[in-house]
């Protein structure tokens, strides 16, 4: 086995995630928790990354690096933003250093876009786009980032030009348990997924995002009037809200950009059966791979062998 | 005073409206209470609507005539559905007697739109319309009924020829309690409204609709960014929600119907603004005068003097 370089922590509002990783760029160990910026606020940021140090043995000099939320105003130490337009690799030098720590520890900062129109911020997205795109990449192209908040970057020539977040997650969290459409998809989990129902909806949404609010209503109607399954409602709110992030995030693209995908598991899936829907050509990276490879891009800018 | 002539009633989801009204069509007494077919379906619609006639000392033989969700398949006595397309007075043909009260009350039907595509429902408002409108309107018309549901309804020469419902209310709810945005609205309701926000908001969804999800998230990235107030970042949600609405509704309308705009207080000034800044001409008609005007061509209709 080789031996551990450094420690590789994406630590998101509701997730922590770290990774052990060798001399060699492998994997060593890996550990999962929901341990994210709102429970570590609580109970000590310093406190849950000691727990899960220890409970890899990780050598007592190993430095860690953090990307996401725990940077935040509201995290463990500050990390500020940097402004676009900005290159990928100036995220490597933001770096903030943790005081107080027995090890060295830093947290990547995130980016921000002060446009007074189209004001947006993220904060751990810019650390899996390093790693999708590499620091050196060419021509246009625009990144998708689904989740609670997706974000959307246009990147030219390596460098951040633009990013656009939209709340697809959160409003279908929101839509299925706080409004009349709860009653639509109840029971939704145990019926088989109806792409067929996502996939009209992606189209429909795609092509007369107006309607969106409208399109979202006909979950419930359509069972009223027509009987559809609580699986046909459920893929009709998720095929609208997606068909309309994307509609919308090509309209600030421009035609001409190559799409890449960064996801995982069930929203990969969900994504790439939209963009098939729609003859939109991509690349799919996964989410995991890409954020770990913009944490290495990092500890290898900041720590050189 | 004139002598009544009979009981309405508007019964909705989550509210219950009563007036007496006189020979002459004035109104004697009022009532409001929040006793919508929600409660009613656990304490009784027949004992609600006893305690309030009992309230006004209506006499014993005065008819009764409701509208709304009374007449859903959860209320009192299922009223069911017209079809679309409909004249205005087809619903004044529909009305359900309820069996088992000492005094003669009907419940109006509601009106739904069973097209695959574009199924939708309406309950309650299909008798504000017949108020707004009388029944035998010239010319085409879209007519604006905003609230938890919004409606447009599409009429040509009192025909209803179709209707589309926007979740724009509930949205609005569902979003301020229930996403980031609740931080970022916080305290609105003490701040004086900001109607630049709101009408700049109104103007950029109209004109962008497929941005709507990321116009309001710049509710939340606009105060982390550019310190905006809570009242203004409520204006940019309500705006937001209200701009994608009329783009979509206006997109079936087409570009020639008259507007009419069927609202009350808060709604109406929301609506009105947002008409103006969108430079839409409209009509406004008070949406409780419109309710009770319906339910008076539907009691002239079925108990002629």
């Amino acid at each position: 086995m080789p031996n551990p370089a450094y420690v590789a922590v994406d630590w998101g509002t509701s997730s922590f995630r770290l990774w052990l990783i060798g001399a060699d760029g492998s994997v060593l160990a890996e550990r999962r928790s929901g341990e994210g910026m709102t429970t570590a606020a609580k109970t000590g940021f310093s406190e849950v990354l000691a727990g899960h140090l220890a409970a890899i043995s990780a050598p007592a000099e190993l430095p860690v690096i953090v990307c996401g939320m725990a940077g935040a105003r509201q995290g463990w130490v500050e990390a500020g933003y940097i402004d676009v337009p900005a290159s990928l690799s100036s995220i490597l030098s933001g770096a903030v250093s943790v005081p107080g720590e027995s090890r060295d520890v830093r947290i990547l900062p995130g980016l921000a876009q002060r446009d007074a129109a189209a004001p947006d911020v993220m904060r751990g997205e810019e650390t899996q786009l390093l790693g999708a795109l590499g620091s050196a990449s060419k021509g246009m192209q625009s990144v998708c980032m689904p989740g609670t908040h997706s974000k959307w970057v246009h990147v030219s020539d390596g460098k951040v030009i633009g990013f656009s977040t939209f709340m697809t997650g959160e409003l279908f969290d929101a839509i299925t348990k706080h409004t009349i459409l709860t009653h639509a998809v109840a029971g939704a989990e145990d019926q088989p997924a109806d792409a067929a129902a996502f996939e009209a909806a992606v189209a429909t949404a795609f092509k007369q995002p107006a309607l969106a609010s409208n399109l979202i209503f006909t979950a419930r109607s359509g069972q009223l009037l027509h009987g559809i399954s609580a699986a046909a409602a459920q893929a009709k709110l998720s095929g609208t809200l997606i068909g309309l992030e994307i509609a919308g995030a090509l309209q600030n693209a421009g035609k001409d950009a190559a799409i890449t995908l960064v996801a995982s598991g069930r929203l990969q899936t969900l994504y790439e059966r939209a963009f098939h829907t729609l003859s939109l050509a991509f690349n799919a990276i996964d989410a995991d791979a890409a954020v770990r490879g913009g944490l290495s891009a990092a500890a290898q800018a900041i720590w050189p062998n």
